[in-house]
């Protein structure tokens, strides 16, 4: 007699070969904004990657992104793949990739990259109609073309073919003249350019932080560390409405658990992650219980801004992703009597491109009135 | 000259000596009521456990419980401990612990465990007013004093001291008939008695489920484990309320990512955690996308309940805690043609006290028109 | 005045690129053999998967595998990739992942897989010398010049085209008794042949377990779960060793935490994977201690196989991988006064291919001679 | 009919209440000496911590650990517990936990915490021999009997009652020069203290770090992060081995994956940590691969020490815990032909006593021959 088998194959196959889960990044909205987890630079086999485009759109779902866009390199293709691959159509990657990000709700950006060699070095484009029409040998007709189409135009890691000290050349002051550049990648990979968060602030440029992966996400990071993206604050999620955020300069910098952008945003972005829980809470001479509820994947690193008289803060407190984090204050007498008080830190790894720090403010209300420590007091509570 | 510290000591040790995080499970409220996690038996040096009251709230607190309560053994006590530590006063564990149980927010209930040899066995004492009454040495007057004080009574682990084939003596069902009995514990520690969940249907019991907690949670339950708890689905968080549910019925028990309850309240439960994501959903002769968005900490297994003519459908579909799950179904031409089909799933972890099968129903709705496999076509959408 | 960057571009680059961590998958060799852990069924865009061969390299260096084999389909490819990838040289799999694969220590099998309609299906040829002259329409001839090159032949996911009874249809029959069938995948993605297992222990087949990865590994195995993979236990890890392994049957399944093989062989492996510590273990009139340290990536799953007269112990034990684990066993007087006693268990998680169970002994030995339980007795050890 | 529960209760409770698993910190022993894992600061309800000697014994087994000491305070008791528990015997601690630490193989110290206020705050004395005989109102009389016991004296948390730039008082000049002072807690709970260290350097002190622990050790360190503690390089794992280490000086205070210590010892524990790989390395005009070996618990972090002529080099390096790291270095042709070239790199994370920085040098030989890059040379390895 025959064993049964535990699952026909048919069913099983159907179950097996697309059974995926997305890691959700709880990043909030802000006042009037969707906030998107956007990776705007990356590649395939299409010019020097080693995966298919899908591949592209399904690592940026289990990721937990909204926005991507494939920007294959539209000038250098590598010589071992063009042996196998047909690469001519630069709008290749945007079509193999589409109807896998359509199903998976992912909005899939046109886009590519053109390099020369530094100076200018690399540059982005994104929203292109048509990817075919920028292959002019001349880098300022192919990127007034890009321009034509309604193209964002970036400068990708900025310190490629630089030493230490970044230098913006004469070529990219034409360039910004003549309204070729509109943003600057200030962070690529595992690199950070502090420079070009610089330039950013000095001259309107909108900044970008991108994977620009070749091999896979998940080799170069870890379980635990996101790969770099960057939040676009938009009104919708739709490509025109991402656009138009991104020519607004809406964005943020997301890395290695770090935020750069402007401190408007990031402190509202701040205020909607945390919440200190209204617990009933015990003011004795010796110390008050304090709940924060952050619910964003951003751990936050605090430290006190400025010592407040007749109250033990502590110096730092690090509120965990997706968490509640117990603190304890030690309020005297006399602000243990108060109605209410405050405490001003401010917030480590949000970073504001104009150098100025990002304070938040909290305050304590006296809400219990029990007067002694447990630990401390004679009497207990009657059992009732 | 001196070097200086990093942090100053006054400062640091307030941060350092309580920073906690909680660990919140998800599991969401039903119609009607609040879901409140509650594990009712756990012990402390007052009988034979081995940490001091405040402990017991501090774990409860860090594994994300609303409610709980120290059952220390009223007439056992750990000849070893009993040397070092007075535990006369059988009210003594709520009274140490209650102000941190304030603090944090953990609802207490006093209680106690009533041993007697089996049987009848050991018994839970719930919501007492004053548990130094009820050391009367006959267990008959015992429960009654607990009765008229309001107490809730169960039977703990009825499994102790019988062999596999559990029985209910005719002392339990005299102290049934007398209103001393409203509750059993299915569930203690790692054991589960199905013949208990069996007497609930047949006679009206409330369910629960405990950890029976002497040492330390962390080091029996790891990381990825809970500990086993009791669902109490009340009308608010009170100890009053917290009593009118148990009277009532209305828990389910919680272990080992199963659960055993009123197949009402799990199907609710069930409805309010998994919710099917409205994505643009292609249909091509080919495949369907599916993505179930499952919000609660439970793992849901579900088995087709039926198969659906014209669909190919997973047979077993796994929604993890916490996560979005993308699947695939292969509807045929005519069903993918109908406005929308139907398809019953068992949930297997979800277990009713009378026995049935617990199934949900979920439509899939005919969204999107595009007719072929992305991989299949040989058109691509045109490139805007 | 400029900012410094903080790290050369030049310099990080070369970091950051190619940083990679191997996950270390400890099973322990055996004696007379190395363990190598193998996948020898994926593919990549040369047929209907969706990555660069490298990738699938750097997947199985990542995942802690010793040998892989690419098999692409040579009469099967995806329309859509066929219009961009050119996969006319069979043989471009192996010759594109060979260099990736000497610099990460990984040992590449060149292979493919070869599809009919079902029956016969679809089957693996490895160790072949030149894929390319295997395209011949007629089955048989194609597998009797892979036999001529050496190549080791298995049937694939032999469930695949059947209903639940697996059959083992004519054609298998003539091409076993020509010699064109050495091997059969008893497990393939997320399925289970048991049928299959039936099979090899009748006809002395070598069995296996794959992936046949299309997409990416880590998108359909998480963190914690290793894709399925063969053990062969091999005297060299050399493509000749191997292939000497494989056609002398000295392989085992593994997934899902389940290892199906020789029970010669899980026994060998059970005993080189865990020991019992040798603490100074006190048996008292309750409890005895033991420790059991388990060095290998498998969790064992026990049961107790016989009860032992005058000796409580635990029914079921779980030992962790890579862990210590301690149990507790209750000996009687007459017991703990003993030299030593023994236990057997059963290893469930091991099956052997003939069907009879995986028993393992434990000898206990009494090491102490503290009469009491510490709990119990009423004299400290002195103070020294 | 009855139904039948899934395990019957005796044995299920025995495997239940015990099942625990330690969690090994791989630390390897250095040529001479065994490295043991030591924390000789905590508390438990004999003084004013919240549980039970033998919690802290179970913790210690749990976080592999191989040695503590539990060193409640001789004259300082929490009034609150004072009421329940009977602290008058100064041994308590140590006798209650000896016999669970016996069983479980750990070394247990007996020790206490005397306290006086600052200066000279808080005292801890290991190894004692009678703990109530240390019950002096006199400071320097209670330490002198130590003393005679044979007890070394550490001054714990020395940042206890200062402000920002600690100071060593006149009383602890005297202390010193008695004899009464051997080592110092350079770290304490999550507080490090540099001027300590200097103090260690000059005056020939031993370091030590620790948890000083009152609460659970699992609430205040989450399961990715170690409670800080000391390793001792000591003979064997015995009492007076350990002590004999500890007036020799041999320790290193290990906290937040930082070791400070004696570079000697550090120097060999990093090559006891870290092997290179000795795979077929492939020099070519581009890349070369390294693959370091990480056997230990600590991550290290390696900057580059000073750059090498013709050798792309990564600037940091970090090879994660228990796991293969890969890089690449980039060598130029000259450098590419040589027999083999070295480089230097600083080990962040250890610090040395005497503030020199911790250099390792690694060796990379010419071992492959292929010229080429496999992605750019146009001619495959043949295939076999």
């Amino acid at each position: 007699m025959k064993k049964v088998i535990v699952f026909t194959f048919f069913f099983t196959i159907v179950s097996t070969a697309f059974t995926q889960v997305r890691k959700e990044i709880n990043i909030p909205n802000i006042p009037g904004y969707l906030t998107l987890k956007c990776d705007f630079h990356m590649h395939t086999i299409f010019s020097d990657g080693e995966v298919w485009p899908t591949i592209r759109v399904q690592e940026a779902w289990r990721d937990g992104l909204d926005v991507i866009s494939i920007t294959d390199h539209l000038n250098y293709k590598w010589s071992f793949l063009k042996e196998y691959v047909n690469s001519e159509d630069g709008n290749a990657p945007y079509k193999t990739a589409k109807l896998t990000a359509d199903r998976l709700g992912i909005t899939l950006i046109n886009g590519c990259e053109i390099n020369r060699g530094m100076p200018p070095g690399h540059f982005n484009v994104l929203f292109a109609k048509d990817i075919n029409q920028l292959k002019d040998s001349n880098f300022f007709n192919a990127l007034s073309v890009a321009k034509a189409q309604g193209a964002f135009i970036q400068w990708n890691h900025p310190g490629y073919g630089q030493d230490e000290h970044l230098e913006w050349f004469e070529v990219h002051e034409r360039l910004y003249k003549q309204g070729l550049i509109q943003g600057v990648e200030v962070y690529n990979q595992k690199m950070f350019f502090p420079t070009a968060v610089q330039w950013a602030n000095d001259k309107k440029l909108t900044i970008t932080s991108s994977s620009d992966m070749h091999q896979l996400i998940d080799m170069t990071y870890d379980k635990d560390t996101h790969r770099p993206f960057t939040l676009v604050f938009a009104k919708e999620n739709t490509v025109e409405s991402i656009r138009e955020a991104m020519f607004a300069g809406r964005t943020a910098a997301c890395f290695e658990n770090q935020l750069v952008g402007h401190s408007e945003y990031l402190t509202q972005l701040f205020n909607a992650s945390v919440s200190v829980i209204d617990l009933p809470m015990i003011i004795e001479n010796k110390a008050k219980y304090i709940e924060f509820k952050n619910s964003s994947a951003i751990d936050y690193e605090l430290e006190l801004y400025q010592k407040v008289k007749g109250v033990g803060l502590p110096n730092k407190i690090k509120l965990n992703a997706n968490s509640l984090t117990l603190e304890t204050i030690k309020p005297n007498n006399t602000v243990a009597n108060q109605e209410s008080f405050k405490a001003k830190y401010k917030v480590v790894n949000l970073k504001s491109i104009s150098g100025e720090d990002i304070i938040v403010e909290f305050t304590f209300n006296k809400l219990g009135t029990v007067e002694n420590h447990p630990y401390k007091k004679e009497k207990y509570p009657e059992v009732k």
